[in-house]
């Protein structure tokens, strides 16, 4: 299995090479496997263990075999202990979605704090079938059967390919330890349903069925890609932008094949759900008009005139005042002075603190923002940039800036301006993280 | 479960009402049912029961069984006995893909010498679920994942959106008497193995999890639609046809997204493989080329030239003498005199013996070929109609043409030619049957 995953890496993740990665440890078998091989494999880890104090005493004993793991090894291993059930409590989440959102925060924390390149969790091929009969089992969609992403920003899954079966096998033939979860054995979530009375009698009767999923996972990403493509096109032909919103040409959706199903594809994102009543607007009088929650869907001649259902003025604008570290509003984002940059994502930048003039202000983008985009010289208008980058129409909506003196700082969630930037005269270092 | 599938037929199935069904009667449960549904919505039905020796005696009963059955309803029945293995053997399929092969091949003999206007069978959500699975653990794409056809040309299935549960509820209810294959209790088909151990646990933790089916292969089948409409307008605007076959404009091609994954979608139907060799085409010094078991690949300057690989000349034509009753190359036809002609299908003509001229020809369909398609005024080139019925590249390349005088009879399996019908002054009426 060592060999298989050194030839797995450096032909379809060669970018962790040289890496500094943070294992997600529970201390369970998939996560000790991939510790042992990461090691084995000469790459420089540290292992991060959550104890979501769900087992009371089999919690702690899980953290102190991760800790002991982590010794043994003589790497870095970091801890923490949260109250899941007053989290899930108090955001309204299942245990098992709270858990998983503490989870993932605090190792992008970690992550950052601790200046590791990537994380990288033990998911493996069986977890996939599961993920896809959980999803088919709650009704989805063509990307909800996609499966799970090896690679998604930060987060990197190097054993997905392998299978349950040969991580107990490797295991077994090094004599690896680890700690089972007794609540794995329990029949109580659906996904140990599957896991022990569902897929064994499946993977008997059908041996192949996990290389057939990842065969099937690869057209099924194929198709979706094909038809992201296909909107983006339909986008170009039908819709165009307004001061308002967009307005969406009648005559040529028309002539497209399949006009309804279209109509669903581009007005469903903004919540219009009442397939029907959209249909219906085609052929209606002007001025009939259909809402969504956030929307607006108005039949004016030859367009639908799709607008955002106003919002009170006095809120579409934040202000940031110096030496503030949080805002919760519009979204959750914290400011810390620092002395050492580390790695941009799409929720992280680093400015230059003489920069900036306070207050900074953090509103939607409007038609005509310019903004300087980090690492490129000149300035790109942010419609144009947005095109550039195949943004959809809801998503573009939603894109808030981060300015100062109506320059923009940051394109949230996507890039730094240029001008703010650390450079080799910067004294103040500002961490800008998007936490929500 | 009268009145809701009452409901469904009129609502989804409106074009059913009225009309003479031929029922796919086992015995088994779900085909009683059915049975007892149609006949109390009133329906015109007849029952067709297939004895395929499988099982001895127990065929026997079950055959008897039915024919008892359409006594008490006082309705027609018809049984054919088959040699399942023998068949299967002699055409290398499996016992179930040879019994499947036998069953629609009868039925539609029956419903065409008796009038029904459609078969109808007993599959219900359940084995759309088990079908779902199965095509998921040999791999498969979207297609495959879409799920049983409700409506398959005259194939219909009104109780598909029912639930195995619902059904069995109902025979109990109604006091139903069916007979149990005692084969389906054996867990040695993968079929039988997902039915008796993996569904009935799947089922229980995730109750929804057949309406979630639904929903999902609805939106599954929606989104392989916009692929269709997406490839298609892919054609139309780098795929020419030249008299030798296709070029591929390379230039146009690289002006969209995903440029290889279009190339694969358009080459794969023709038996290309090898998606790198194909890849690289894109780059390499003209006259390159890739082939497949069919079809050569060849690069010149800026198309692809996709040509089929010759065959020998004197296999292109196939000649029927008069009074000839069958051919069985390059396909199995059959040609028999009758007295009254039925519906026609897409393997079914009836033409007017006496305007055609013998020999007839089979052959392919060439560029410049012309027709009166059937039901039309006047004349439509065959390009032309194969464009507006959307006809892949593939598939217009296989299409045959019957012939008279090298006057098209018939597009074979799509449209007769009006020339050539039945019609008030007809006295022999030829009926041509495509069986392969």
């Amino acid at each position: 299995m060592i060999k298989k995953l050194e030839k797995h890496i450096s032909e379809q993740l060669s970018f962790l090479q040289g890496k500094k990665l943070l294992i997600a440890c529970s201390g369970g078998l998939d996560s000790v496997v991939l510790s042992y091989l990461l090691r084995q494999l000469k790459f420089e880890i540290g292992l991060a263990h959550c104890n979501f104090s769900l087992r009371g005493k089999e919690s702690d004993q899980d953290e102190e075999f991760v800790v002991e793991l982590a010794d043994s090894y003589s790497v870095a291993v970091y801890t923490e202990t949260f109250d899941t059930k007053k989290f899930a409590k108090e955001h309204k989440l299942s245990t098992q979605m709270a858990a998983r959102q503490l989870r993932y925060h605090w190792f992008e924390e970690i992550r950052q704090d601790f200046t590791y390149d990537y994380i990288v969790t033990g998911h493996h091929a069986d977890d996939d079938l599961e993920t896809f009969l959980i999803n088919l089992s709650r009704g989805t969609g063509l990307k909800g059967l996609t499966g799970i992403q090896e690679i998604n920003e930060l987060v990197v899954r190097p054993i997905l390919p392998f299978t349950r079966a040969e991580i107990l096998n490797f295991a077994k033939e090094k004599n690896l330890y680890w700690r089972e979860d007794s609540s794995n054995k329990k029949a109580d979530y659906l996904r140990n349903v599957l896991r022990l009375n569902v897929l064994p009698p499946f993977k008997e009767a059908a041996p192949g069925v996990i290389a057939s999923l990842q065969k099937t996972q690869k057209h099924l990403k194929d198709s979706y890609s094909l038809i992201e493509d296909y909107l983006s096109l339909v986008y170009t032909l039908v819709v165009q932008e307004i001061p308002e919103g967009y307005t969406i040409n009648i005559d040529k959706l028309k002539e497209l094949p399949n006009t309804n199903a279209l109509l669903y594809e581009i007005t469903s994102p903004f919540g219009f759900t009442d397939f029907k009543a959209v249909s219906e607007l085609l052929e209606s009088q002007s001025g009939k008009q259909v809402f969504s929650e956030t929307h607006r869907l108005l039949k004016d001649r030859n367009v639908l005139i799709l607008t955002e259902i106003s919002e009170k003025k006095e809120e579409k604008e934040f202000y940031i005042k110096k030496n503030q570290i949080k805002i919760t509003k519009p979204f959750q984002m914290e400011l810390k002075s620092i002395d050492k940059i580390g790695n941009i994502t799409s929720s992280t930048i680093y400015v230059d603190n003489d920069k900036i003039d306070y207050p900074l202000v953090v509103r939607k983008w409007q038609e005509g923002d310019v903004f300087f985009p980090f690492g490129m010289k000149g300035k790109k208008k942010l419609s144009k940039f947005f095109k550039d980058e195949k943004l959809s129409l809801v998503r573009k909506e939603k894109i808030w800036v981060l300015t100062s003196n109506n320059q923009i700082v940051w394109v949230v969630g996507y890039r730094p301006d240029d001008r703010f930037k650390v450079d080799d005269k910067t004294k103040n270092i500002l961490k800008v993280t998007r936490t929500t």
